[in-house]
């Protein structure tokens, strides 16, 4: 843990009563439009996957399943192993805030999978793209206004969020750089952060300011702490729609290192208005 | 409900003690290697869901785990909706089966999110492959032993599982027409399962038959019951690889109806040995 804001975010107490229970609290730096940004919760849900006492192995796969917007304050996150095999742990995880009467609201639910890996024969069958390197790319100034926005650095290479809402049709690909603003270390909870950064495809496919938000989203991993630590720097994520119907669409995004590797594939479901 | 086997398979009677609980059987009709095959298991979990009396609107959702495989005789489902919406509905759910000492053992977790779909502006942006009608392709007559392919009736486009292991790389798509054997009105249960009938990426890619199976799939569902009424018949059925890493690789499907509509989208990290 050091004092980047992303650690400040993630910092997870645990609560002495129940065992993979923690108190933590919503981030005000990477506030959205009405909740901390959706990646943020992902890498809490995640940190306390990783932080937990009991964990085997490492982060293969989460799924998280947005409830509700968190509000401002505290909140409560409970992890547990509901199965644990001799190579593989399964994970429930469970996000709470009171609400205005004090009852306990969920907020969240997740899942995950942590596995001890072997070496096996390995193989990337979704090279990177052929893009510009992050130097030559200019850093995006954001508007102000989404405070998470300042917490990374992001060099849109294209598929921009349109400058024009004229309603025209076009592909939903966007790619960019992207790192933590200031750069960190990377691990999975950055990683599960990271798969998030995409603005809602919606938006680019139709050039329509629709409101629209992440109901589900599923990040599986494709490398070990030692191979994220090693790629450390800038991430190549890539976005696009697959089918929108009737009030939610999925967008499958990809994260590769600078050398090319695949580090993270995520897929998730998308509630639009239109 | 009728007399199909799937249908059987699929019967869950309501425990009186909880809500949401009920009790199933593993279905010897859809036996794989050893256990049903994941496919029925994730159709389960979608039943629970689709026959809770508090359901609110319809699956677009489903994430299921495999922690264990499960054994022959009866199991637990619970479903819980533990977040209800105006317009979504998200669930979780819990499969266990008593252990060897009569313990609750959890043999597979999930997630769920069913919404209520309003009409607007819908789009298919993975449109259906080109290939042959049911008609011109042929059934596949599978070699006796796995219970489960018996049930669906497969004419297989390319990307056969290899006739030889000789290690030979090469691409990992393959597209089949499905339906159930016999035919049955198409709905979410059924496309939950037919989402995972893509045997694992790894054998074909490397021709070589090693230990392989699912750890978690989700699901994503873009179209309503009508519209699955609709599609029954057969479904274009493909799935492809995307990155192999020390023991786990994803692999993506998709499910069009005859007409080129998207019903499903699917991701699924797998285990294999190598």
């Amino acid at each position: 843990m050091t004092n980047h804001p992303f650690d400040a975010a993630l910092r997870l107490e645990p609560l002495a009563h129940t065992p993979g229970s923690f108190s933590g609290a919503s981030s005000l730096d990477y506030w959205n439009m009405i909740g901390p940004f959706g990646g943020m919760t992902a890498a809490s849900a995640m940190q306390a996957v990783v932080q937990h006492p009991d964990r085997l192995g490492e982060p293969i796969a989460l799924t998280v399943n947005y409830a509700a917007a968190l509000g401002a304050g505290p909140f409560t996150l409970q992890a547990t192993p509901v199965r644990t095999n001799r190579s593989t742990q399964h994970w429930t995880l469970l996000l709470t805030q009171p609400d205005a009467q004090g009852a306990d609201a969920v907020l969240m639910t997740a899942t995950a999978v942590t596995a001890v890996r072997r070496p096996t024969w390995s193989a990337n069958d979704m090279p990177m793209p052929a893009t510009p390197a992050p130097a030559d790319v200019a850093a995006h100034k954001f508007a102000p206004g989404l405070e998470w926005l300042n917490r990374y650095e992001m060099r849109l290479i294209d598929g921009k969020v349109p400058q024009v809402w004229d309603g025209r049709e076009q592909g939903s690909v966007s790619r960019l750089w992207v790192r933590d603003a200031p750069p960190r270390p990377l691990d999975f909870p950055a990683l599960a952060a990271m798969a998030d950064v995409f603005f809602p495809r919606v938006w680019l496919r139709r050039a329509t300011h629709v409101p629209a938000g992440t109901v589900s989203i599923t990040t599986y991993f494709h490398a070990d702490s030692a191979q994220l630590a090693q790629s450390s720097g800038y991430l190549l994520g890539q976005a696009k729609a697959q089918a929108f119907c009737n009030g939610f669409f999925d967008q499958s995004a990809q994260l590769w290192n600078e050398a090319g590797h695949l580090l993270a594939s995520s897929h998730q479901i998308v509630y639009y208005k239109a």
